[in-house]
């Protein structure tokens, strides 16, 4: 597939690829079999326009009349997505977010498995949340070592932010999500992605202090995600 | 202000003014007084041409050779996200996230003020987080009424999501922040942005599974957020 089409597929599309895999998972779920654009932009919350474009980047254009095939799509997506391998995900710092973040079922559903849990608080080491052990980040190198296609999660403080990420990208990870409140440098190529509750809320704020200011529908309930 | 362009000001802008602003409170912190695009770029994280292009979207170019005075423009972006006046948070849901987002420092620093949390477990309400005590849902709609810039935050099980959402716009919430993986509908015009921790995990799993896919650095770390 990769050489039909110039692989140039915008940020904006992949952010919405997440979505349309959640509506096609409840569309599959409830046993629909073909779905319009128009269906897809409704479940999905954005416009049909942007859902043909979106899904034209992946060579994908449905059957006019009929629409596409939901399975085949929810397929295509979610290899797209890289979701038809597992992926394991370590998780550094377990104050109240980290906990949060592994007891999450979310990352199951979606291939992410937690695989193990770091924490330096020595009352820590050891306690168990949602059936792993929290281990001490001086394992961690031995721990990723062993993962072709892992993850890290950096869920500690700020103050530490960059000590955990070196030893992360150090480990060897494949890619890092960082919700800490720190702006991160990384010493090799590597994917880095940030969480931040408090950007939310700033950009909602905006929005509200500012109803002037047109911004399309689908732009304001997704691309925060 | 208001008056002096079109506000037409693009999501990505948006999105990336708290990042201006937090490496704005950095260098504001640290002294320094005037910053150049460059430097402002290389403190936020993305390249200078897209930080003077956002900044000329507030109306502000810079003095050539200056640059801009750190202060000036920290309060220009503040107010911009209307974050000159403070915001009042109340918090749907309080499991493990719940907590953690009660927790969290960030709100305060950033003029948003955790003011109420709720619940509709028996078993936890009375119980005090972060000073304050967690309320029974039923109690929503009079702890809301008398707040007039308010976001409600649902960190609940997404079963429950779009019903805690309909009480939060009954009670009259300015905006909206989801972290429940479900799409919800709202029955009046209302800002409403989706967090959704897998979606970011999903964004960095197609990226590592396509490295031949070219993004710019700044959408790869930014967007997601």
């Amino acid at each position: 597939m990769a050489d039909r089409f110039v692989r140039r597929i915008p940020e904006p599309t992949v952010v919405r690829l997440p979505v349309y895999q959640r509506a096609l998972l409840a569309l599959s779920a409830g046993g629909v079999q073909t779905v319009s654009s128009a269906e897809l932009a409704e479940a999905a919350g954005v416009n049909a326009a942007k859902v043909r474009k979106d899904l034209s980047h992946l060579g994908t254009y449905g059957t006019p009349g009929t629409g596409y095939d939901v399975n085949f799509l929810l397929g295509q997506v979610r290899r797209e997505l890289g979701l038809d391998r597992e992926w394991q995900v370590v998780i550094v710092g377990m104050g109240n977010l980290g906990h949060a973040l592994a007891r999450s079922q979310r990352f199951s559903t979606q291939n992410f498995r937690a695989v193990a849990l770091f924490d330096i608080d020595p009352d820590k080491i050891g306690e168990e949340v949602a059936g792993l052990p929290i281990r001490h980040i001086s394992e961690l190198q031995a721990v990723v070592g062993g993962i072709s296609r892992s993850i890290g999660v950096i869920a500690s403080p700020a103050s530490v932010a960059q000590d955990v990420c070196n030893r992360l990208v150090e480990a060897g990870v494949a890619a890092i999500l960082n919700f800490a409140p720190a702006i991160l440098t990384v010493s090799r190529p590597l994917q880095l992605r940030q969480v931040d509750f408090s950007v939310e809320l700033q950009v909602l704020a905006f929005y509200v202090a500012h109803p002037e200011v047109t911004v399309e529908p689908e732009d304001a309930s997704l691309s925060g995600l």
